[in-house]
């Protein structure tokens, strides 16, 4: 049924197409910038607690990081696909929609972490934010891709597929870690630098 | 007299056309992604009392769903319309701009909707935020279709008319019902994802 | 001396002027956008308080209505500007980043505005903001066509020095009125909906 | 090593080149606009204190030049040198994050330099978060060129070698002194307005 969806071509409405490229571009670029607002520091402070000030930004300031290097990895993610699609329909829009909606909420769980870091409710949110992401693009492409809207070649798509349930997996797995341990989860997520996809898959890019 | 406005046309000013449609987008993805802002829990918390502050949030992150669906078909509209005009003049680039001042209130409008959902105000608020969005919207389509600047089908502007009476209905309509029970007026929304227009009309795209 | 300066054209650098512009367009939407958190209505109030926070806000809602308007009509000019503009060098860059902060400034000489309405310091900040806007725009302008980097004609850029001059003047004669009569300074803000310049000027868009 | 890895062309990808110089103007003019929310006055304040809540925001303001004076120069490089890119690859893009993510954070140190300018830990954090922006950038460059990514003229380079390294010595130098006399060293960083790099180098653009 899905492969009957008629679908506009990217060559025929270039400037559409652009569109939405153009506005989930703003979109990440909005949501990334936005990471800063988690940092701050109270104002009328006596000169000699200010160091002390910016020493408590510590956390914050990880939580930024995590979180500008996660947004920026989703973007590449996002990039890559759209430039594997050859057509769109409103079906392909409204995920996009969807899955940015996941993205804007970085921010906001990203701030909590930074505040409550060692935590089990902060670190639980971040995990299932970030999982619901993955699990919510991995839904995009393979929808699109199953109405025959990409030039994703099979190769490409098991890597995507791959790396999809890796990383939902990393995150999945340590929201039970972070009823337990809430400290540990966050290490868990630096498994994410390692990409077992790229052996299993064709390296064009 | 409105058939004989002398608009740029398209082709012949493709840049500046698109720097109309690309100062839009900038100000949708910006007011999309300030959504998040209407999201934050207090600071300096116990770690007992994170969870309940985030537990808190529910309707906060409901009014952030129910924004963002909003503000997103609006896009998706705003895309569809600016992808069948043919011409522009100063007149069509001032009615965007009121367009786009009633959609970078709802951030606001949501925000309140967040905090004090079941109240009277803030629904009426934001039942009136978007009304005034659709009214100013179909009135930006009308007058370009008027003036000749779009390659809008007649079948295409009575789908887009009918639409847009049957969404200005219903939230014109869950007015009067948020005086009653305000916490009544937001189910009525739900219609909205029932789009009679779509039977009505010719379905090219 | 102005003459000689050899600028890129904009015909065989394409990409880096559209850069210029997607920039200054993603500022400009930004900022206009920026003005919707000058409202605001306090948490945690009681059901029977909304209702008079919301009408508590009407001014900053007036200064948030006439600076969408005000920024929305200098992001027309400098649209209109730009698509006149035939090559660029690092100073032509140089005043439009000069002339990005003080647009970037208006959220926040409006959110004064918005608050300390009828008062004279806020008038006075607000007037001596757009003033600002105003003279470093028509420097642009002018240093640009001196330097024969534009397609203007001197018809059109005598109107727009006609405009820039009406502009200026309304605002820099507000400036003392609000020392005398806060409230009255905004009023005659109006006059800016009038716009000679049309009048005497070939009216070729 | 690094001279075999093979990116995309620009000219065979130029969709997927221009979202990351799409996105990255973005960020910046996101992060040149967020400045303007250093600027803030207290709310409720009596008539009488409006001018001298006004007057306090002095520093702030100067903060706000600066950073917006910074962040357009920074803009201005990061066009030139994208202006001269004629491939990209994964890694291209990941230094591109990179250095995005510092500058986002100039939002954050102006903040604290306009609040508590005359102050060691304020400007050895702005000191200290620009010279990481250079190095970076400059780490970005050098790594393009190495690859053979980059259409720039050994002349060229040797002219923004010289210029990252002029800079970032003026930073660097300027955290001892902050140590010091930190009232001192922000009037070090005027050394910026004099470029030694054009001396040198071949003046094409």
């Amino acid at each position: 049924m899905a492969a009957e969806r008629k679908g506009k071509t990217r060559e025929g409405h270039e400037i559409e197409f652009s569109r939405i490229v153009a506005f989930s571009d703003g979109v990440f670029s909005i949501a990334i910038t936005l990471l800063v607002l988690g940092l701050e520091i109270p104002k009328h402070l006596a000169n000699a607690d200010i160091a002390d000030a910016l020493w408590d930004e510590r956390e914050n300031l990880v939580a930024y990081a995590i979180s500008f290097a996660v947004i920026g990895r989703f973007w590449v993610v996002h990039h890559r696909f759209f430039g594997e699609v050859t057509a769109f329909d409103a079906r392909l829009i409204a995920l996009n929609l969807f899955y940015l909606a996941w993205i804007v909420l970085i921010p906001f769980s990203s701030q909590v972490l930074g505040e409550y870091g060692g935590t089990t409710p902060a670190v639980v949110l971040y995990a299932a934010n970030l999982t619901g992401v993955i699990l919510i693009g991995f839904w995009q492409v393979s929808d699109a891709r199953r109405a025959g809207m990409t030039s994703m070649t099979p190769a490409s798509h098991r890597e995507q597929r791959l790396r999809a349930i890796y990383i939902a997996t990393v995150f999945a797995a340590s929201i039970p870690v972070a009823f337990v341990t809430p400290s540990l989860a966050p290490l868990m997520w630096l498994a994410l630098f390692f990409d077992p996809a790229r052996r299993f898959a064709a390296a064009d890019d």
